[in-house]
């Protein structure tokens, strides 16, 4: 069994759903490229995960990374695909083009990065860290550092990492204790030891650079006295080649319940050269600009791993044969009802996730390319109501999915040799990592909602109103009825939020991850409306009758849920949460 | 962070919730035990299980069995904690005192079965399978075979190993290959291939008694032509000393996700001499008897891993430091209103779902002991009902539970260290095996109402009924009135379902998974029912404190399900089942 990337889909969504050429059509960036271009990139990325990829994805989990003296080893077979990643310019496709990136749209970003992490999750940590410290630099440090760091980044030749978490420190960034010193020379002196940090040292990139969460002496207390530091494993000489090395010791690698050719490291900087990126004490606000490119990827994660685990399990349900079926022959499992369930289970939430994220993709690009402000500012509104529901309900989702995969496999999908069984664990971080999904849903509900001024719901509400309003076709109908149904539960339990959270903020968050599902399970709806109404008349017949019964599986079965997910909301915590801990 | 038997709640659900007392008071088997002696006896299982068996959980995940040349050897500290299991008499608990077992009743029985589930589930297999194959053959071998293997089993000097899947069997037992021939001197000869075999093979006992399902020639096709057969890893001589080696061996063994501690093996059977168990072709029927008890056995698994998840993250949740409180304190998250769902979460799931375990030990007893016959008849009948969802729902509420327990822990529940992600990976078996999940849906939704002439679901209904009719208190009267909406909206479903079966028999199963859960949601609720009503006033304020607030959440967050669930079911899978597979 093996993995293929989904292209038909993916042409899909860019072409048909959403018009990706007169999408960005105005925008200078992209003008250079068409439909054909990307779709001819996608090809090529297919044949990179496919081949080159997923083949060590299982050797790479059962191997896992190796830790010896301070260095730790890839599995077999990382680095060299890693140097053809690199070669191939896999690192740079959404790069600014002034520090030699390719300057493609994050909406075929997001595809590419969907294929690699289907085929191999731990090895697309590597360069999707990478790929997020990058973002971070472009967006807040200076011109010479940027000129010093990018190229070999977007290259692939130096790796990134971030520094936030440490032993005490998690969700709650703000009591971090590394410190940082100034030397008043332009550089840091950086001293502390930060934990999880995800590719902090491994042997595929010849530089790895650290961006670290760290205190100035007297910083105010609290989130709004951290700065953000850029600390090279190896300091880099003034004509950019490799010099000493840096205080950046790995001390040793977690070992954890999946993701296991993803080396996890506890990081000591002591006395650690280091250069402010932003301003001092603005460290989590440049952090948390680039919060959302990487929480988009990490929700990527639950799509690539829960389509990977259709497809492995797909096939061995139509080969696999068991009972009988409705005509009472002796028939493959897929022919049974609740094979059929948890396989619809699955592709309703990938592809529908899918969608969703070629449509943040294209309000990423446009957000940070279009030339009117009100554009950027519009596709930034979206962005900021729509990351924390796409990290948490993708990957939700997507460990939903994989899990869902394991049984339509039975005993044959809990031991290892399917690769079933890796995808749940490889999975589950994605729920974790990032923030929590606890804490995005808690975003979502009181930054997003209950205390935005902005009208960030609304703009989302205005524009499932108006896929509604355009849904003309017969094909679309119920569907149509069943979101409007949605819609209005999910308007009213939020106004009830509002009206009801300043006076019970605290209790009500009890309701937060309740509250983001059925935001998920609205939006989603969302897309297959969109998905159904582009369904034109010159589609594939067999495509188009898989993405109508989806669609309507999706509207019968899921789209409801919305209604009890919102009477959970409404019902509130007020009981848990006055009782004593010790009574929970 | 460790285990602590849940004691005052077992003491409680024995005396309080069921008066085991009175209920097996007319039971000539149990007259001579009574309450203090059970509580004498959990307390002792209790002990074994945090002190034997937890400290060597995690290790035995860690090192796994080891396979060479056919002979598996199980972790450090396996064959140590088995001698004493044996030698304190554990195996022997709720065997027939005929044959050297203590004849203590199921209902505590399922009790030391979760304190062991909990504390280390690969070790509990050992045991749990050997006293699935002394009750199969206690049931239905011969005199002779009883005397010589009964025994020593009960003494865990010899384990017992079930053989019914095969590489292309395993849902379907139909269609198994292993052959028997009658060597016409009361012995057969088996041969054929097993897998899956859960302590098929290990260096714990001194002789492993295989129950093998075989062909004979000429046999019906089909799940009528399957027989039954004792073979034992080593023959015995009429004395019951050990005589020569009989052609059993292991191939090799799987590489899991977890209960990696736990020999799951490739049988060989290579013209083994067996002993036929029950009547030939009749095998099935041989198993299936006291595949109920198995079943309930394994559901146990998820309550026990689920309870360990609860305590687990409820101890790091009460230590951990992040964010504020209502008051704006620095807080342990276990004052968070999502940390405190998720602990909830798991806590209303395992305590339902132990106190039903403890009602169906006592169906048990009455089924096996009761001198009435229609006392034994009504509670075959509970059992026959309420054992697919025990076996469905206590395992996928396990699951769910140790998920959470992850989730609370955020990354350092997906670090191995803590133990918490071994419970994920543990916990997902059950779930699969003794019967998928889906298949008991199936079979509860199938065979045990839509076909069933005995008023099955009918009598359960009818203690729920009465179990309202009895409740007064103020405390319990929302829950009361909860619980009779839900009940109304499960019966109404059922009647549905019962009306449409016959027209629409293999596209409605779809939805058995459904409901299957509205109905553990529904019976969860009369647990709470019960447990509320049970709380007499001289109960430790903590306790009815801790049970009260458990009991509404559970009525206002998880019992409104049942409606959204039945709407599920009777939504129907007409379009699914229509359409071809590829468009699956």
């Amino acid at each position: 069994m093996s993995y293929r990337a989904p292209l038909e889909d993916m042409n899909f969504l860019l072409n048909q759903v959403f018009k990706i050429e007169d999408s960005l059509g105005g925008v200078e960036a992209f003008t250079d490229f068409d439909s054909e271009l990307y779709s001819a990139i996608l090809e090529e990325a297919a044949k990179f995960s496919e081949n080159v990829l997923f083949p060590i994805n299982r050797s790479g989990d059962e191997e896992g990374c190796h830790f010896e003296n301070g260095t730790v080893t890839t599995p077999k077979g990382f680095k060299e695909a890693y140097q053809e990643f690199c070669q191939s310019g896999w690192q740079g496709t959404n790069g600014d083009p002034e520090y030699g990136g390719q300057g493609l749209p994050k909406a075929l970003h997001v595809l590419i990065e969907e294929m690699i992490y289907s085929s191999n999750t731990a090895f697309c940590l590597y360069p999707s860290l990478t790929n997020g410290a990058y973002h971070a630099i472009h967006a807040h440090a200076s011109d010479e550092l940027k000129q010093t760091y990018l190229p070999p980044m977007l290259e692939g030749r130096w790796a990134g990492a971030m520094g936030l978490t440490e032993p005490h420190a998690g969700s709650d960034l703000g009591i971090i204790k590394t410190k940082a010193e100034n030397n008043n020379d332009g550089t840091y002196s950086i001293s502390g030891t930060k934990i999880f940090i995800t590719g902090g040292e491994h042997d595929l990139s010849e530089n790895i650079i650290h961006l670290v969460l760290a205190k100035l002496p007297g910083a105010p207390e609290g989130p709004k006295g951290i700065s953000l530091f850029l600390v090279p494993k190896i300091k880099v000489n003034a004509d950019g080649s490799l010099g000493d090395t840096n205080g950046v010791t790995c001390g040793s690698i977690e070992h954890k319940m999946g993701i296991k050719a993803s080396s996890t490291c506890v990081m000591n900087f002591d006395g650690a050269e280091g250069y402010l990126v932003g301003k001092e004490n603005r460290g989590l606000f440049a952090m948390f600009t680039m919060m959302n490119l990487e929480r988009l990827s990490i929700g990527i994660q639950g799509i690539g791993l829960g389509e990977t685990s259709y497809q492995l399990s797909k096939a061995y349900a139509s080969e696999r044969k068991q009972g009988r079926n409705a005509d009472g022959e002796f028939a493959s499992i897929d022919q049974h009802a609740d094979v059929r369930r948890m396989l619809l289970q699955q592709r309703v939430f990938n592809e529908a996730g899918r969608a969703l994220a070629v449509f943040m993709g294209l309000q990423i690009d446009k957000q940070y390319h279009h030339a009117d402000e009100t554009q950027r500012r519009q596709s930034a509104g979206l962005m900021a109501l729509l990351t924390p529901i796409a990290k948490a309900f993708f990957t939700d989702k997507g460990y939903e999915a994989c899990n869902h995969g394991v049984q339509v496999l039975g005993g044959h999908g809990y031991v290892r040799e399917w690769g079933l069984e890796q995808l749940v664990r490889d999975a589950k971080i994605a729920q974790i990592y990032e923030g929590t999904n606890g804490i995005q849903a808690q975003d979502f509900m009181v930054r997003k909602v209950c205390l935005d001024k902005d009208g960030l719901l609304d703009a989302v509400c205005e524009l499932i109103e108006k896929e509604i309003e355009v849904s003309t076709s017969a094909e679309s109908e119920a569907l149509k009825q069943a979101l409007q149904t949605a819609l209005s539960q999910f308007k009213s339990t939020s106004e009830w939020l509002k009206a009801n959270f300043s006076a019970r903020s605290y209790e009500l968050q009890g309701g937060a991850v309740d509250y983001l599902h059925a935001a998920g399970h609205l939006v989603y709806g969302w897309m297959w409306l969109k998905i159904v109404n582009s369904l034109s008349e010159s589609a594939a017949p067999n495509f188009k009758a898989r993405k109508l019964l989806a669609a309507n599986y999706y509207r019968d079965q899921v789209l409801p849920n919305v209604a009890r997910l919102c009477e959970k909301v409404e019902c509130g915590y007020e009981a848990v949460m006055a009782a004593d801990s010790e009574l929970i």
